[in-house]
């Protein structure tokens, strides 16, 4: 079985990855996907987002990272895949998570979302949290791996 | 007794239809109030999100629409309305529902606010979820009235 | 317009008598339903509930209290109300009374069900709060209306 | 892959069903569950839910009924299972099964908890609901399969 | 600065004692209040609470354990404390807390109540899942200090 | 003991100046910390949010109003400040407030943050209400001391 984790990863946190190594043991096949939408702003271009997350599950073996910039239905349909992974950390995702999960079930009867509670010690990472201290030049090594924490060195030229 | 439905119908949705029809039967008169908020930004102008309503409800006798560019309780005190509708279909709707209710009710002490739930069946539709998916040029048949769909059509060209 | 509030009034507070009078200025008339169930286990009697609902809510003309020991969506169909009235102050209380709702509308699909907020002043009181302490001796001066403080009195042989 | 999807099933309503007919599509294998706890006061006997479950799952073929009386993962470590199933209705559900997933997990680390989302037109049943309305003679013939309203016919003599 | 940590302490845990840890570093000395209420069954007795309080705050110089049956408000009259603590781990738990305050607070103006977060280690534990998981013989001993899980041994004879 | 309360405070509101008169009762100095945040839009200028606080606080002794343009938890180090104060209003504040401070504990661990409840009277008070009702010309007199009516005034230029 085939299951496919959507995010923006901007950027991707030891939270994502824990999900992901997580997922890789229940599914045959993971394929992470890094959404393209034109209409977000993100701190980080579409390839670094790629680049991160690549290099944060390159040690295992049946994750696969795509990208796609439509819509997940139309990515499901075409690849078919029927489910969908989220994490969930806190209720305020929870409500937003199951209205999205309910938009592509009615698009797409066969679509199932499963998911996941985040692990409790990164259940309070967000990327945005992340964002913000890296902008103020705080230690960010706790929740991202070394090459995110390059990443915004590089960005930030600091 | 007169009732007053506010909100921004950016578009408007079958379940804003659904709480319009089943207000017109408890109430004698309902006013859906199309906000204008020169501060905000709205995919469609106010013009358009007008006629949207209009062409959404057009078929309940004792429904008018109306907009306005002030604050609601002006606009309670100046048309005599004692009752604002609001639908809640979510716990993250909830409180900035109530915060409003209460803010409302501290200006203009005889002002109650009514909440309705939506329909389960409409529970997880937003505006914003039909924008996002309308602009990835996704079915949204489902959710919006042919009027709605055909708006949509014109504004993004496709 | 007739509209229905039901509860247990186990007993009747200053933040159930605000809603009252709320909804006597709304509704033609209103129907405080003291519930009756005999699976339900109550600290005052069904008759001692009544008679403390009478006390609170007798300065109000057109307010009539009534009791029922059936389904709720049977009373609305034997006495043509179409208008269940329900108070929120918590988000606890908002998904309850969101399946209650939903629950009564499937049963009976006129019969509507409108969420009043509680006054911000009366928004942490609830019956079994008041009764915890009032069991302790507490002053609840501030919560009840002085007939219920009687009744306490009476009932806890203070 | 093995999942058990365990509870009460007090009784088995419609929301459980879908929940257990989507599982059957995406695991090789699913065990519902139904959990005896001596402790805890059902309304149905143990039998009664076996059976009730029973007649409302037979349809699927993927799908075996277990019966255990001790901790979730005391079951799991002995049958090899190693994802938990649970449905999401609301925000309060959601919070409780947060720490059960937390706790299983702490108690067994390769023990995965996923969650589904329930249906939407499924979203406001609950099995205590399903009894109180049962209790006043209500019809819940919207809620649970022929063969529950029968039991509840016997069991209430009505 | 003096403050109360008051509750039932059915049993304490890894979680309680977190927090009374943190608070004695914040406050002059600490009262960990053991609740006694007649009205409420515990599964320890309120012996058997203190003495499992007392051993898993023993190491805590600024600590003392006390004990009331009445009224929290009443305690702070008479001892002169005006600082409450209580531990924060979800959004149910939020809401009643709040209530909480808000009815001490209406009782004793002067009477503060002041929130901590759990460590996010601790933020799934609570009593009532350490008595059920003790209850099916599972090991507690991550969540529970040794003598506590000594006092589960001898009570449930295993 | 030493407690910061920050905020951007654009602008301060009668509930953030109840807060910081009952901690001032709690603590023996309350620093009021304006924060500054380049990332940030907001209304009122840095140094009119500064100005504003100013006029709201003056009549408490034991504050002193600071601004920082960094993380908090490098102005506690820096400070040796051990205690962050946040005021909880609703369950959406919550989790958020709760990723906050665990995070700033991650960083800092011996930093806490304590919560307090704010005023029911106050509880639907929020700086972007105020914001959005005195554009529209509402009377803010009820939520914001005569100093920060008199500063929308003049930026408003009404």
């Amino acid at each position: 079985m085939k299951a496919v984790y959507p995010g923006s990863f901007d950027p991707i946190t030891y939270g994502h990855i824990d999900l992901v190594e997580r997922c890789s043991k229940i599914f045959d096949e993971v394929l992470v996907l890094v959404m393209e939408n034109v209409n977000k702003k993100h701190f980080f271009s579409h390839e670094e987002r790629i680049e991160m997350v690549r290099c944060g599950v390159s040690h295992l073996e049946n994750v696969t990272i795509i990208t796609y910039s439509g819509l997940l239905v139309d990515f499901a349909k075409a690849n078919d895949v029927k489910i969908i992974i989220r994490g969930l950390r806190a209720v305020s995702d929870f409500e937003l998570e199951l209205q999205m999960a309910h938009a592509n079930k009615a698009m797409l009867q066969e679509l199932e979302t499963l998911f996941l509670m985040t692990d409790t010690s990164n259940s309070f990472i967000s990327s945005s949290m992340v964002r913000e201290i890296a902008a103020f030049g705080g230690d960010i090594s706790k929740w991202v791996p070394p090459c995110v924490q390059e990443e915004f060195r590089r960005k930030l030229g600091k």
